[in-house]
């Protein structure tokens, strides 16, 4: 059983919210990132926050520790419930990002392996899996795995324990849902959302992921 | 002789005017980053773009290579000038960035190695020089490299050739000055000069470097 993240990355605030308000009832959570925040502002967080979903920044944050904290904290002061960053930046970055998260409540999750073809150029050789040593020891909430290549999910999950892993990459991007759906905590799917001429059927196709 | 360049990291609109347009004889252009671009939307482009100087969204884009546009044409889109983004997320990533700077005339800046302590955790071993050849193979504008370390910021300048180099990292991170702006094409100081009670006078006396 894992859980099914919207990746809402349309650019338009009244098409977010409409997509979003039709999901609700297939959907565990609802992740915006850059381009809808640069479109709409953090403020999309009231409109989205009444879908009494969970609401993940998904802002990649690699800066240095002073900026990635002045992000996080903007972003829980403006009502979301989480923030993905990336562990690449080193600990020091990455800290800044949990124990804002932490201080509001809210969750951390870092990117430990990305699901894009040039996700393999920099993340090989033990560095994804350091990175997931990264973010337990700095109590981060959870990891980021690829679902285009469900082994490392698998891998990555393993090592991560107790921390969710949250795996993107289905449809749009190739990955296979049957095969990361036993293994993530929970999958997060865009573009077959959210491009379809009915959202709503789209995303009750995958309900069978959350049973 | 090097540039100076306002890493303009306010959160509040008005006072990071203020600053900017106090400091205008003094830099060659002006930096901001999602700090004060999350509070006050991609629009400080109009405000900040009255100064006529080149406009940088340090952004440091580190998404798939079909948000990592999304993203850039927004800022192309809102009159900034160029872009930074991060190349550890691979070539197709960086590409989405450079190619879309290039379509709207703007320029892209890759980040080689970073300023911070955390920023050699990862970065190391071949990898910024890696990233530099990335960059340079794909027609970036330039690379970002760590002023905190001199000696770095020479190798990459080395390795890029007549692609320019710019460098953060001096003053509240620690990096020399000296040292720095007799070999990058530009130097980045933000919380120096914007956290001064007088930034203009600040700015100034880092006019020794633009000569």
């Amino acid at each position: 059983m894992a859980q099914l993240i919207l990746a809402l990355d349309v650019m338009e605030k009244r098409s977010a919210i409409a997509i979003a308000t039709a999901c609700i009832p297939c959907i565990d959570a609802i992740k915006v990132g850059y381009p809808l925040v640069l479109s709409s502002g953090l403020g999309i967080a009231d409109d989205l926050g009444q879908l009494d979903l969970p609401l993940i920044a998904d802002f990649k944050v690699a800066d240095i520790p002073n900026t990635n904290r002045l992000i996080a904290e903007q972003v829980f002061s403006s009502g979301y419930d989480a923030i993905i960053c990336h562990g690449f930046p080193g600990r020091d970055s990455a800290m800044a990002c949990i124990e804002t998260a932490h201080e509001y409540g809210g969750e951390c999750y870092v990117v430990a392996e990305m699901s894009h073809p040039g996700g393999t150029e920099f993340f090989h050789d033990g560095i994804p899996e350091e990175i997931t040593r990264l973010a337990i020891d700095c109590d981060a909430d959870g990891v980021i795995a690829p679902a285009t290549r469900p082994e490392r999910v698998a891998y990555l999950k393993n090592l991560a324990g107790d921390r969710k892993v949250y795996s993107p990459g289905i449809g749009a991007q190739g990955g296979e849902i049957e095969k990361v759906a036993a293994i993530a905590d929970g999958i997060i799917i865009g573009r077959s959302i959210y491009e379809s001429a009915d959202p709503a059927a789209a995303a009750r196709q995958y309900d069978w992921i959350r049973r």
